[in-house]
C-alpha cells in the first residue's frame, strides 16, 4: 500500500473538515488521552534529555562548524546542544537537486510522504517536541502538546488539503479540437505542475512549530523544497522535526536534502542572507512585525507569506454576565503569558461603563475587576504555572518593567508584575501580568504589539467611540484576533462588519473555559491578510496556490487509424 | 430572473471548459459568423468613426481637464478623442466608497453582473471595440475581432470560473462544538469574503482588451473596485469598455464608481504615482519588461500580477515536413508584426542544420528557406495587410533600423525590412519584418524582447546546445511561448521537462493553419509566473485567490430549547 492510500480515510475527512469547518482532530486533545500515555511521556522525556549536552546529528551536506545557544526558560540554564552550522550556498544547491524528483511525483505521492510524516512526528517524537517546546519557549507542558504539537499537526494536514485541492483544480491532460479554415487541428496537451523552486521557512521563538509546520507543507506539498531557519533561542523542536521529515522522505525513496535547516546565532543573523538568496523562491516568515515587513518588502522576486503580530483588541460594551466575560478575558491574558500572537492586548471600555442586567458599571470598577480576575488566576503558583508558563526571553521582563514605568506616568497600573515562583522549576523565568489603565490618546504606548503579559484598558468617548478606536487600531497597527462583549445585537452587527474591514478575527461574547483565542484547525482562519499582522491565512486557496506554477506542452494528435486500416 | 440565472448556462459551460480545458466558445470564432455580421459591422463602424474629433463623455468623478494624443497607425492621423482627465485621489475615495455594498454581495450576484458586462460588450460594442483597437494598436481587422475581442471575452468568463471556484471554496457559515473538560462548547461561525480594496489595472498599447478584461473581472468578481490606466496611445477600446462596466453596474443597482479611468500622457506618465497610491490594494500590470519588474519590486503592499514579455524561443532541431515547419513558423513571425507577446523571436539550430527525411538541410538553407517563406507571405500588399497590419509604435521602426545595422555588423541580414504600402490605407505605419542570423555569442542583441518584427536565427553548436541556450535565454531573459521542431522522441521528451522548468510554454510539432502562437481561452495557460516575463497566469486559482480576504466572526451557538419547553 502506498502512503496516500494509508492515510486516504485521514486525510478524506480532513478535507470534509475543511469544507464545512466543523470541529475535527485524528488526534487526541489532551496528553493523558494519547495511547499508552505514561509510557510515551516518559519516553519524550527521555529522548528530549538526551539531548541535552549533545551534537544534534543532522546528515545534510555542508557543514562548516556546531551552533547552539539555547536556554531553558524553566531552568535558565543552557541546553548545552551543538547543532551543525550549514554552509548556505550548499543547503540551496542540495535542495535545487533534490526538487525534479520530487516535482515529478504526483501530487498524492507528496502529500502521502508527507501525511507519512505527521503521522511519524505523532506516533514517534511528539512528547520529545512537547519537551522541546517548553524549555526553549517556554511553554506549560500541556499548551506544548496541544499547541505545539497535535493542533499544529492539523494545520499542517489542513495545509496538505488546501495544497491537494489547488492542484486537482489543474487537469493533466486535454484534447483541444477546432477547425482552422478548413483543417480540423487536434492537440494533445499536456500540463505540469512546477514548482517554484526552493522556499526558506522561518520558525519564531515562542510557537516553532505551529506555523513551520504548515508552511513546510504547503511548500513541500506543490514541489518545492525547504530550508527552516529556526530562531536561535528556539532550534531543538524544528531540528528533531527536520530530522524525521529527511528521514521519511529517505525511506520513500526521495532525497533528503528537500528539507534542512541553517542556522544563525543571535550575534550573526544570516536571515537577511536567506531572504535576498538569488535561489530563494519563497519565504515564509513567522517572527517580529519589523523582520515581517522587511520580508514583504524584500522578498522579490521570491513569494513571501508572513504572519506578524498587531495590538488584539477587545471591546467591552455591554454584558450578559460580566464577571463570566471578564473571567474569560483574563484567562487570555494570562494564557502562556499572552506571548501569543493571538492574546488579546488593548480592551477598550467606553468612559461610561459597561452596560449590564444589573445596571451600568462604572469604567473603573470594570478594570479594577478585570485586574482582580488576573491577580485571582495568578496569585498561587500552581495555577500560575499552569496557565502562564514561562516567559521566552529576558528582554520581555525588561520591557515590562519599561511600561509599568511609562504606564504609571501616563495613566494608572492596574496591576504590577512580579515573578512567582514555578513549584518544579524554582529557577524559571516567570512574571505575572502588567496591567496598565490610560487614556485613549496614548496611542504611542498602546499602538504596536508589547510582546508578553502587558494589557491595557482604554477608556474611550462612548460605545461607538470604542469600536472606532479598537476596529482602527487594528487595521493601522494590525490585528489578528478580537473579542467583542456587548448585548446589543446591532451593535454587534455593527462590529462584525468594522472588523471584518480591519481584518481582524471577531469572537463575540465567549465566555466558559474554552480559551478566547483558541484557533481550531480546520475551522478558524489564522491571519486575514487584511492588516499589518501577515499578509498569509492558515490556510485558504491563496497561501498554496502561488507555490507552483503551471506549464503546458501541445502538439498535434496522433493521427486515427482510419476504418479501412483499424 | 437575475443575471446570474440569465448567464447560468454559458457560465456552468465554461465551468466544464476550464476543468477539461477543451476546445469551447460561446462566440463565434470569424466576424462573419456574428449574428446579422453586415449590419452589426456597420454599425460597430459608425460607433467608432463617431467617437473621432468628438469629447469622449464618461459621467466619472474627479474630472479636471481633457487628454487624448492616439494616433492611428492606419491613418497616422491624431484621433481627435478628447477625454476626461480625473484626479487620482478623487477616484480612489470614489472607488473606495463603492467597494461595501458590492463586497455585500453575494459571489454570484456580482459574477451576474460581470456576465452581463461581456454579454453586453458583445452585443453592443464588439465591432466598435474592434475598430478602436486596430486605430489604436493598429490590429488588423481579424485579431481585433478575436484576438481583442471575442477571445478577449473568453478569457473574462474564464477568469470569472476561477474567481467563483476559489470564493465556492469558503463555507459561508460552520457550526463548531467541542468539550473543554466538562463544558460543551457550541460555536457559530459565519465566514465573509472581504475584498482587497481598490486595483489598479494597466493595459498595454498593442493589446489593451485581452489582458485588461480578465483582471477587472478577477478583482471585481472578487469584492474589489477597479481604476484602469489605458497606455496612452491606445485609450478607446477601454474607454469604451469602461463605460460599459459602468452602465451595467448601475443598471443593477451598483456604484458605477466601482470601474473608473485614470489617464496619463506620454510626457507625464502616473502610473508610478497609482502603484505607490496608498489606497491601491491590487496592481495588474501588462507592458514592458522595464516597468512590469517596477511594478513586481514596488508595489507592496499591494499584490502585482503582471504580465511583460520575453524573447519567445524556438528550437528546430529536425522535421518530418521541414517546408510545413517553415511556413508555419514564417507566419507566426509575420502574424500582426510579431507585436504579440507570443510572437517568437529567437530561432536556435544546430550549426550542422536540421535534420529531416531528405537527409539534414545545411543551417544557411534553412536559414534562408525561412526568409523566403516569410518574404512570400509579405511580397503582395494584399495579404500583407491581412497578416502584418500595422505598426503600432513609430519607435518600432527605430528598433529596426538600429537592429539592422548591429545585425549587418555582427551577423547577416537574412531579410531587410521595407515598409508596404496597404491597400485600405495608404498611409498606414507598415513594415515587412527584419530577419537577422547570428552567432550565439550575440545574445546582448537577442538575449532581450526586441519588439516589433524582428528575428534572430541563431547558430548553435549541436541540438542539445540548441535547446539548453533556448531554454536558458527563456529562463534568464523571460519567455511566455517555445516552439519546437523535432522527430526525436527523446529530444522532445528532453524539451518538455527544460520548458517546463524554465517556465514557456511549448508547442511541438505544429504545422498548417493554426497560428503557431494562438492561446485557447479555457485551455491554453497564459504565462506561467516562473521566468521573468511575468509574474501571472492566465488564469489559474492564484490569479484570483488572493484577490480577497477571509474573515470571520463567532459566537456562542443559541442554546436549542430543552425536550420539556419544544
Amino acid at each position: 500500500m502506498n502512503l496516500f492510500d494509508k492515510h486516504r480515510a485521514t486525510f478524506e475527512r480532513a478535507r470534509l473538515a475543511c469544507r464545512e469547518r466543523h470541529c475535527w482532530s485524528p488526534f487526541p486533545e489532551l496528553p493523558q488521552k494519547y495511547p499508552n500515555a505514561t509510557e510515551a511521556q516518559a519516553t519524550g522525556l527521555a529522548a528530549y534529555q538526551a539531548h541535552l549536552g549533545t551534537r544534534f546529528t543532522l546528515d545534510q551536506p555542508g557543514t562548516i562548524g556546531e551552533t547552539g545557544e539555547e536556554i531553558s526558560p524553566y531552568t535558565q540554564q543552557a541546553l548545552g546542544i551543538r547543532y551543525p552550522h550549514a554552509d548556505v550556498d550548499t543547503l540551496f544547491d542540495a535542495a535545487e537537486a533534490a526538487i525534479p524528483r520530487w516535482a515529478d511525483a504526483s501530487a498524492e505521492t507528496r502529500i502521502g510522504v508527507l501525511m507519512e510524516v505527521l503521522d511519524t512526528i505523532y506516533r514517534e517524537h511528539l512528547f520529545e517536541i512537547a519537551q522541546a517546546v517548553m524549555h526553549t519557549a517556554g511553554q506549560s507542558y500541556n499548551m506544548a502538546y496541544a499547541g505545539s504539537g497535535v493542533n499544529a499537526l492539523d494545520r499542517g494536514i489542513e495545509a496538505l488539503v488546501y495544497a491537494h485541492q489547488a492542484m486537482q483544480a489543474v487537469t493533466s491532460t486535454s484534447r483541444w479540437e477546432r477547425q482552422f479554415g478548413s483543417a480540423h487541428i487536434a492537440l494533445d496537451k499536456t500540463y505540469r505542475l512546477v514548482p517554484r523552486g526552493v522556499a526558506v521557512c522561518f520558525s519564531c521563538a515562542s510557537f516553532p512549530t505551529w506555523n513551520a509546520w504548515p508552511s513546510m507543507m504547503a511548500s513541500l506539498a506543490t514541489g518545492n523544497a525547504v530550508i527552516v531557519k529556526p530562531h536561535p533561542a528556539t532550534v531543538l523542536p524544528m531540528a528533531i522535526s527536520v530530522r524525521v521529515f529527511r528521514e521519511v522522505l529517505a525511506r520513500a525513496g526521495f532525497d533528503a536534502n528537500l528539507v534542512t535547516m541553517a542556522l544563525d546565532t543571535t550575534a550573526e543573523p544570516i536571515g537577511k542572507v536567506l531572504v535576498k538568496h538569488p535561489k530563494t523562491a519563497i519565504v515564509d516568515f513567522t517572527g517580529s512585525v519589523r523582520f515581517g515587513q522587511w520580508v514583504e518588502q524584500n522578498a522579490h522576486p521570491a513569494l513571501s507569506f508572513t504572519e506578524t503580530a498587531g495590538c488584539n483588541t477587545v471591546v467591552l460594551e455591554s454584558a450578559e454576565d460580566l464577571d463570566a466575560a471578564l473571567r474569560s478575558l483574563a484567562t487570555t491574558l494570562c494564557m502562556f503569558s499572552a506571548q501569543m500572537c493571538t492574546s488579546p492586548q488593548n480592551i477598550y471600555i467606553p468612559a461610561e461603563g459597561v452596560k449590564t442586567p444589573q445596571g451600568t458599571v462604572a469604567l473603573g470598577e470594570v478594570a479594577r475587576r478585570l485586574a482582580a480576575a488576573v491577580a485571582g488566576l495568578t496569585g498561587d503558583a500552581k495555577k500560575a504555572s499552569m496557565i502562564l508558563a514561562t516567559i521566552q526571553s529576558a528582554q520581555t521582563l525588561a520591557l515590562l518593567d519599561q511600561m509599568k514605568q511609562e504606564g504609571a506616568k501616563r495613566g494608572e497600573v492596574l496591576l504590577e508584575p512580579q515573578s512567582y515562583i514555578h513549584p518544579d522549576f524554582s529557577n524559571a523565568r516567570t512574571t505575572t501580568p502588567l496591567m496598565l489603565k490610560v487614556g485613549k490618546s496614548e496611542r504611542d504606548l498602546y499602538g504596536e504589539e508589547r510582546f508578553g503579559p502587558i494589557s491595557f484598558v482604554i477608556a474611550c468617548d462612548d460605545a461607538e467611540d470604542a469600536l472606532h478606536q479598537a476596529t482602527n487600531d487594528a487595521k493601522q497597527f494590525g490585528g489578528l484576533t478580537a473579542f467583542l462583549y456587548s448585548t446589543d445585537e446591532s451593535y454587534i452587527a455593527q462590529a462584525e462588519r468594522t472588523y471584518a474591514r480591519a481584518g481582524a478575527q471577531l469572537t463575540i461574547n465567549l465566555t466558559g473555559p474554552m480559551p478566547l483565542n483558541f484557533a481550531a484547525a480546520y475551522s478558524d482562519y489564522h491571519v486575514t491578510g487584511l492588516n499589518p499582522a501577515g499578509n498569509a491565512s492558515l490556510t485558504n486557496l491563496a497561501f498554496v496556490a502561488g507555490r507552483f506554477c503551471i506549464t503546458q506542452s501541445r502538439r498535434p494528435a496522433p493521427t486515427a487509424p482510419t476504418a479501412a486500416t483499424s
